[in-house]
């Protein structure tokens, strides 16, 4: 086993861990809303999940039609033609990627195959990092690093890598991991690849694995590190397909390691995670390059439209890079909770570390749904 | 952390956990077989997978056309309607059904919620199971109970019980955990009823848990434990829809448990892994009666016409209450390598730890295929 040296301070038994996790809400949830006001699923406005309001591509859904003749068959467990098409759209050599069950299965996995002894993670941040170290199964460490409201959240890539250190420093004998979510999730806001870069080199420097969770970075392709892997064996970068080719149902994400990380990971896979719809749907997805060009113009002109709208009803937000933005409002539970009744769903961020009572996160969707969120939006501020 | 005595004779160290697992090679594999022989996937005749030769339910497949235009939203994290579904088919309680990406996820998850310090695992049966406990990142011991070939590999309830009861004995403070195939993979034997009654009631006589994987039960529903689960604790039944039902591709499965141990399972499972399509079409196929009455039908035709084919070119068998037979031949991997060359895949059982290399394991398919199988089988066996 390898060393995985526990300091008191922040140490997580493992007993601790089932307290954690049943409980933690992500957003989504449309079913539970559609029950609870005896509506249609159909009939939620879902601002939670940041998904591409164009919806799935009319080509991908052809491909899943035309897949259906073969749904008696395991999927292909080495993802073989998804791997060949995602190594051709990123110039990169396809036997360095991992495809899994949403990028979700990869972010569980990583931490149990690496054991790292201390992990640093950003606060806000995906939820799902702190808890899937909580959940590897051993004792581990994790470090927040605070993202400061004055700073719009931003990470100061300087400090970052001092923390980097000083924890590699502290630790010698320890496997040392951080995550950086680029953009930032639940604050949108991007770290520019040179600053991303910089703290790789540092991190390859020191030997501490750094995980780059580029789920929402499709909109600035230019910005993004995978590439860079191939150079740099301590760079993991995780990508995924739920949210801009809104693949949410059928769960395609996937990861680029070093060729020795990608052999570790899989020894601990389990076979199969990826259906062969979601295969076939993935791969459709990146030929459509019409679906691509719509959703850039589209977005690019919601995020307009909203930027707008927060200005005029004096609605706090976080300039964005991402197709969301973090809000900030007064009492986001009883915010959310008017929402909910008129079938708006949006992100309470209370449970994102680092965030108070204060924030929601909200997705970019169509003009009409925007309009109406404003609207509910102005209104629940208004009464107040 | 709970108790995990290891004892030293057996134990698995986690270091030794990374010599397996990638290279387990399971059956359905077509698509190295296709690019192997440069023909389509489809001409590919599949033995080497247990899957219902009839492929998925065209109702089922409308099913699944008609959620395409929901992809885009998550799935149900909770498959409320899917668990309402199958309690409703089994009349049992929603609340204690979970499920899972195909039945492995729950093999997996299973010994890393529950922490056993020693699992009994019958040998040969599913190799997952002893993966399972290989990669759940601690150390514990599997002890194999041997199944013999002059018994039809049959199990005797009361030697196996004598085997749980000495385990907990000898470790009275770890937990103590023992799976059961039934009917058992890959030898298709069953034991009826009465003989998993007496094991399970012994099992939660000395606080062991039983796992019992009913995977291939569809063809003898009447034998199933699964309305024993809510009077015992230590009882976990798995099934999978994957066999019965073809959806292989989309992977459905799902456990039984007690409602405290689904608790403590939801804090370590990963969120969204059953996809929404696969949940809407389990659902579909859980409502199709005919289909089931229909696969009943050819199932048993199929496995009369083999079981005659066999004895006709002196085949021999072990009679199989499952959609597939154990045969005993000589040379499996020279008679897997012939058949290949033909586009046809039969489980090599080599790796089933229990098996030597005398074994094969082949799926009951349509008429037509069986009888190219009967064929090639034959001229194989003259061939040697």
């Amino acid at each position: 086993m390898r060393a995985s040296k526990v300091l008191s301070t922040e140490k997580i038994p493992v007993s601790n861990v089932l307290s954690l996790g049943s409980e933690v809400e992500h957003g989504g949830n449309i079913y539970r809303l559609a029950e609870e006001l005896n509506i249609p699923e159909s009939k939620v406005i879902d601002f939670s999940a940041s998904i591409n309001p164009l919806g799935v591509s009319e080509k991908v859904k052809a491909g899943i039609k035309n897949e259906l003749q073969n749904l008696h068959n395991y999927p292909d467990p080495d993802t073989k033609k998804l791997n060949e098409k995602i190594a051709q759209y990123h110039n990169i050599d396809s036997g360095i990627i991992l495809c899994s069950n949403g990028s979700t299965e990869l972010i569980c996995l990583i931490p149990r195959a690496l054991k790292p002894g201390t992990v640093l993670i950003p606060s806000p941040a995906f939820s799902e990092y702190e808890r899937a170290c909580r959940t590897a199964g051993y004792e581990l460490r994790v470090i927040s690093y605070e993202l400061k409201e004055e700073n719009n959240f931003d990470i100061n890539p300087d400090k970052f890598i001092k923390t980097m250190e000083r924890i590699r420093k502290n630790n010698p004998a320890a496997v040392c991991m951080t995550y950086l979510c680029n953009p930032n999730n639940p604050t949108g806001r991007l770290l520019r690849r040179a600053g991303v870069r910089k703290i790789a080199d540092a991190a390859k420097k020191i030997k501490c694995y750094l995980v780059v969770d580029e789920a929402f970075i499709d909109f600035h392709p230019e910005e993004s590190v995978i590439k860079d892997v191939q150079n740099n064996p301590y760079l993991i970068v995780l990508r995924s397909m739920t949210k801009f080719y809104a693949l949410t149902g059928l769960r395609i994400g996937y990861g680029v390691f070093s060729r020795s990380l990608i052999e570790e990971l899989k020894k601990l896979k389990e076979p199969w995670t990826v259906n062969s719809l979601g295969q076939k749907a993935a791969i459709a997805a990146l030929e459509d390059d019409e679906y691509a060009d719509k959703t850039f113009r589209l977005i690019k002109s919601e995020k307009e439209f909203l930027q707008d709208s927060f200005k005029e009803t004096g609605i706090k937000f976080y300039p964005s890079d991402a197709n969301f933005y973090l809000l900030k409002i007064n009492n986001n539970s009883l915010t959310c909770l008017k929402l909910r009744k008129k079938g708006i769903l949006v992100r309470d961020c209370s449970n994102f570390k680092g965030l108070d009572s204060s924030y929601i996160r909200i997705a970019v969707r169509s003009r009409r749904e925007n309009k109406i969120l404003i609207k509910a939006l102005k209104h629940a501020s208004n009464e107040l």
